[in-house]
């Protein structure tokens, strides 16, 4: 028997036995390693460990407490809920049950469920762990198969699609329990260590709606209790910090069913959205960029020289149609018009960089099935920005742009982690041009000292970029800005600048969006601070709270005095208590509580969103504070604090 | 004979025996007017003198001087050109000639015009013109008609459409020339005082792109030589101001080929369209509007319970597709956005007025033969606001809102005029609540004091409103933003409030622009101040000229002092001869001269866009004027001036 060779995941070559399988691999490295070993992930797909390994492999051994093997126990959690399901209904059909990112689901159908059923299910799926079945993979003939699936048209369907060359077809089985399936899975049920039902939806089968209406069940599974818990309560936390309930709590703003993806700003939140732009500005301001406009509707043949049109249209990205025989598009993104501002102009080597920011509401037609409140629409406004730049000022102006989005972020206490994104397979542009802008993206990452991860071949196919995640009070990861470094625009829209050789040279074009767009930006910073804006956004700065309505004059005259913020009056008839509870509700930062004695006084009680107190302050000395709290742009109220 | 009843412009009525002509009933009015009769206006349509008059008719007599008469005047010049176009290119085939505004066109055919042949044309018409011919009317019978153009099917077109039900059909004639015509005409080509060939285009046969290419070309008449001379000087004045001809000199804005009618906003224009946004956004929190947005991508659906959609698409002018099986629509106005975001709140009558304003971008599907720089565009940025309001508050709102207009086009020293439009044809609602709205409007101008126009069956579909029309520094009336009232949209869309009677009441909804849109606006603006924009706006305000190399550090000094504003330092290497007038082309407001006596003495040398000069200024004297000249919005440098 002839050797073969296997490369792990640290670059080393290890030439085993042909026909040995991930587990033999595993073995091989070490008996430890082999005991310990659930699955295995080559070239990039999990498998069993029984899977035999090909010649020129790579191979990575998955192993208990792995994410890898999360996923495997997953998806033997899914089986272990399509059996409990069948055994209290044996009417329902299977279709398909994945493992993903926060657990797995099951797509069923011929069965109606409620969340009372799913607890009967969970007490059935109890029972399956506590017996820990076997679980093991066995093949049929896809005749057989078909037969198996005679009255299920789902299961057919896959026997005829993914599985159409397969023969024989894989199976899964614990406990007389059968399904189509891939694998791998667990040994046993038992290694389910924790598992709750979580929700029931509808979905369409493969997600296309003109096909049938499913039921979806949604689940998760865990090795350990505690790790259950810890998600069960961090879901729990998301769901009061979900931006659609805030957003509609105070009343920032709606996505009606006129414009799926598309959101409506309501007067709190565009008061957010116009203070955002504002700091945007200045920033570019000080970047040297200036701002220009651009319409969202263009003939469809501006993005065709570009690529846009090709790669967009290919799967039906960009709202696009013929109208009056003429072809028609909303912007998909804004280059190709600030390209188009820079080919009218006559520019020299003295000139660059020339700077173009623009918010730019651009439309993306993203299934609907997949929108989510704001943080994936259609329609969303860019704090978008492209330079035009000679080669030599490129590593400088990337750096400028990392130097003020940590600026930035930090008024926002979201830590910023960085992704160099590579040349990918849809690439236009040739390697030598890929080449120097990614050198010049990692000199700009290096030279600022910041940490950044590699991620080959995701990059747009016009150019490599730093893709820049946030990450927020949860813990959880946000994609948000991007600086991009694009060489094909300017060669592909013959753009050109005179240099000091006369001749004309071409320049480079960066992207750049600091924010990303206001959408997805203030979905994520409402989830992150809970609603609890910074003083600086929030749309109702400070509420003046009158004892009695004997002090109303008193609390207009302090409100007058704070005219420069935005405050309010509080005179609906109700006690104090319930004054104070309601600013609380509507998170307004500061409260200044108004009665006889601070009337005589002529101060003012302060109160904060943290349920600070400080009686007898001078309105003058509040007012200052306010000043620099919003001017700092602090994210948490501390007048109370620093008393 | 019996008689007939004619109604005069003053209401009165005149008997006259039937079968009398327009000359006829005018020498029943006076022999003096008889003589100077030219022609008529008949229940709204002009018609030579010799006409018959139906009983039950109103009729103006047209007489020398009126602009009827011009209309008349034109109309035969037109004919002239044609006779003297035969003369010289007898292959040249007629179709269309009518007066217009400004003069006539007449559009031909078979034959390849240039400015040279329009000279030989016009020398040829001066000869007709001459001569003196007489201008007389004829009839042929239809087929006699259709014989005469058996080979030109434009004219068969026209007896086949528009004189389809005439036997025999009117024709004109002069010295042997004659034209199918409807009249009327002058007595004879000697009236014609004074004429000019204009200029060369090309037009489609009805306007259709579809249909054969046309030459078209363009002249003027007048009675007199003089009135001639003073509308080519007032030409040549608006050709100058042409805002597509300042547009590109001052760099302010393209509307590139991909994007016909949908302006691009350079950094210059775009600095100018931030100050009238921000100038705007400061009215609106004056006047309790608060901002909102909203997207241009909406579902079709959203505009047909408000009628829109009807009304919009039954001419094409909304751009709408369908895609994914869904029909989607760019906005044609906000109005349906504002008036769901206020149908997902709940108000109470002292809550209201609710006002929602919004920088909000809308597209309309101009065709693209009249589409116009920015004064007829396909998409637009409204300064739009719409009020949501109790019937008792409406007048008071309207008022409010035309003091705020008056105000604002102070600013640019622009003169308002107000027109009343009232129900039309195409009306939605009862006359009753068109009757409401209508008083309330007229109220609200009453009280202001304002003259105004009622312009009877010119309203929206939606309500009646008052029109805006600005009059220019040439005299020029341009219609710009409009005040509205809308008692439907509440209805159709069920909008309420909870009245003192704790019971569902119905707001009413008053739409309202101040400057109608930024392109527009814009437009109008470079036109009227010819480029010299008022300091406020001015994309650079101050420019630096130091006379030599040795002085630009101390030009770089006091620019920094002039941070606050927008400066540029002029560093090209030019004589300071060229520097003032490459500053006086670009209109600049202020430029400040800065050589070595300056640089010693510490000041400056002012100059401004008038040519006027004053040395020994204090730096901080001048930055103080800068500031109120900016702050109070003058529209001219005045500095000077004021030393």
């Amino acid at each position: 028997m002839s050797d073969i060779e296997v490369t792990l995941p640290d670059g080393s070559v290890l030439s085993v036995p042909e026909g040995s399988t991930v587990a033999d691999v595993a073995y091989e490295i070490g008996p430890g390693l082999g005991a310990d070993t659930v699955a295995g992930v080559v070239d990039g797909d999990l498998v069993e460990k029984a899977t035999p390994v090909e010649d020129g492999a790579s191979l990575v051994i998955v192993t208990d407490g792995s994410d890898e093997y999360l996923r495997v126990l997953r998806h033997s959690a899914a089986h272990v809920f399509a059996q409990a399901l069948q055994r209290r209904h044996p009417e329902a059909k299977l279709t398909i049950g994945p493992p993903t990112d926060d657990g797995f689901y099951y797509d069923v159908t011929d069965v109606d469920l409620d969340r009372a059923d799913l607890d009967g299910i969970e007490a059935e799926m109890a029972d399956i762990v506590a017996e820990d079945y076997e679980i093991e993979r066995f093949e049929r003939s896809r005749e057989e198969a078909l037969e198996v699936y005679e009255d299920n048209p789902y299961k057919r369907d896959i026997l005829e699609t993914e599985a159409a060359g397969e023969d024989p077809v894989s199976f899964y089985r614990q406990d007389g329990f059968e399904d189509l399936c891939q694998g791998p899975h667990v040994e046993s049920t038992g290694e389910i260590g924790a598992f709750k039902l979580l929700n029931i939806s509808s979905a369409y089968w493969r997600g296309d709606e003109e096909n049938d209406q499913l039921t979806r069940v949604y689940g998760t599974a865990f090795e350990e209790e505690s790790d259950l818990e810890e998600f069960l309560e961090m879901r729990e936390e998301a769901k009061e910090r979900d931006h659609r309930k805030i957003g509609r709590e105070m009343d920032l703003f709606s996505i009606p069913d006129h414009s799926p993806g598309c959101a409506h700003f309501h007067p709190n939140g565009m008061t957010i959205r116009r203070e955002l732009e504002e700091y945007i500005r200045d920033k570019n301001g000080e970047l040297g960029y200036e701002e220009v406009w651009t319409p969202e509707l263009n003939k469809a043949e501006l993005w065709k020289p570009t690529g846009h049109y090709d790669n967009f249209t290919a799967e039906g990205e960009m709202f696009n149609w013929v109208q009056d025989d003429t072809e028609y598009g909303l912007k998909p993104m804004n280059c190709a018009n600030h390209a188009s501002i820079y080919a009218e102009g006559q520019y020299s080597y003295r000139d660059l960089p020339v700077r173009f920011s623009e918010f730019g509401t651009i439309y993306r037609n993203e299934k609907s099935g997949e929108l989510s409140g704001l943080l994936r629409v259609r329609g969303l406004t860019q704090d978008d920005g492209h330079a035009f730049v000679r080669p030599d000022q490129l590593e400088g102006e990337i750096t400028t742009a990392l130097r003020v989005i940590e600026d930035i972020y930090g008024h926002f206490d979201l830590e910023v982690l960085y992704k160099l994104e590579t040349k990918g397979d849809n690439a236009v542009g040739s390697d030598e041009i890929w080449g120097k802008a990614t050198d010049a993206l990692k000199g700009a990452l290096e030279s600022e000292g910041l940490d950044y991860d590699v991620e080959e071949g995701e990059a747009a196919f016009y150019g490599p970029k730093i893709g820049l995640d946030a990450r927020d009070a949860l813990g959880r990861e946000w994609t948000i800005g991007t600086v991009q470094v694009d060489f094909n625009i300017p060669e592909r829209l013959d753009l050109t600048y005179v240099g000091e050789d006369n001749a004309e040279h071409r320049p480079v074009m960066i992207h750049r969006a600091l924010l990303g767009s206001f959408e997805r930006f203030m979905g994520i910073a409402i989830e992150h601070f809970k609603g609890r804006f910074p003083l600086w956004l929030a749309p109702e700065q400070v509420r003046i709270l009158p004892v009695s309505d004997d002090n109303l004059e008193y609390a207009e005259r302090v409100a007058a005095e704070l005219g420069e913020f935005r405050v309010e009056v509080e005179d609906r008839d109700m006690t104090v208590g319930r004054k104070i509870r309601a600013a609380h509700d509507d998170r307004v930062p500061y409260m200044l509580i108004l009665g006889g004695n601070e009337e005589e006084a002529g101060t003012v009680s302060v109160r904060d969103r943290q349920e600070r107190e400080r009686n007898d302050v001078e309105l003058e000395a509040f007012r200052r504070h306010l000043e620099r709290e919003r001017d700092e742009k602090r994210t948490e109220p501390k007048f109370v604090d620093e008393a």
